[in-house]
């Protein structure tokens, strides 16, 4: 068996991390989502919380950051999560074939290892639900917070890789789990890997 | 049985037309492609290569277009090739369960059928293959035909609908049968339609 990593991709509330969990399960692999907060929280000794924030472009800007359009005071810590992302990611990839969510592994993983390249989206009724009742992560006005969250991912891998998120050029299957759902999307991305393994 | 239609846009090269076909066979259903540009050519008079060229933004631009920037000649009759394109198209769609490949397809139809939205893509060097030794349509520069092909048909998308050529938001699963092949495509496209189908 090659050593074929998993990354999946996933719009915020597409439930792409449940779906991540489901294929490692099934293909009795390991799946990395937060303990990489985790591993780069205890690395850096910055708050998990704050690492979360900053590893994926999840945080508000800061009060300075809002006066001049510059996110002047987490740049620099940004930068020291990336690296820190990004050497988390390659030591994992090395253990073994995984399932890594998010966190830019495609980009991070793209010269070293065979990748299959995972897209989950989802429509904004269905993720609006998720991070609502599921997340407890929305506040009074959930779809603001979607479309925020969406804009700050994206301009997150604009920072820091040279792909567009959500771009098909750079996955092997894009999946919608509120057509196909949970089950199906993780059995597609299990026939895909069998493929791509095999060969 | 819902009347649900599953429409396949493709990048040019990439065997849509083929995982089409196969998707049909596996359904016992039928795959509309060459016959529309058929109809089409029947219904108006047109040559069903004039039709071919332009019903999905093939055609080279012509002398004068390519003097002034603007497609003068064609303009109008592109318009008459869509008015018919739809119009057979949603009389092919009445007909029952069908695979309709191509010919913004998924656009024309989106709010009278339920749909399952497919996009198939691949990697350059295989659609460089495809259309030079199976298609064999590709002149002696076969990745500026590609190229110009593409642009083409992303201007074709923008020109009559209001949807943008291969962006997720519009499909329901984008695969590339560089990766998955042609089998594994249609296995899962028949999958996602029992799924959606049965629901």
């Amino acid at each position: 068996m090659k050593n074929t990593i998993i990354t999946i991709s996933r719009q915020y509330g597409s439930a792409g991390r449940g779906i991540g969990h489901k294929v490692a399960e099934k293909l009795g692999i390991e799946c990395y989502d937060s303990q990489i907060i985790q591993k780069i929280a205890e690395e850096s000794g910055f708050d998990a919380e704050y690492v979360r924030q900053n590893s994926e472009g999840t945080a508000e800007p800061g009060f300075f950051a809002s006066l001049t359009g510059m996110d002047l005071f987490t740049y620099s810590n940004r930068d020291t999560i990336w690296i820190l992302q990004s050497k988390i990611i390659n030591e994992l990839a090395e253990k073994g074939p995984c399932v890594i969510v998010g966190r830019c592994a495609d980009y991070i993983l793209r010269d070293k290892y065979d990748l299959l390249r995972v897209f989950i989206y989802a429509d904004d009724k269905d993720r609006i639900r998720r991070i609502t009742e599921e997340y407890h992560e929305a506040d009074a006005h959930p779809e603001k917070h979607l479309v925020a969250n969406d804009k700050r991912r994206a301009t997150y891998y604009d920072l820091y890789t040279d792909q567009k998120f959500g771009d098909y050029h750079y996955y092997d299957l894009c999946l919608s789990s509120s057509v196909l759902g949970l089950d199906l999307c993780a059995d597609m991305i299990v026939q895909a890997y069998d493929k791509v393994t095999k060969e």
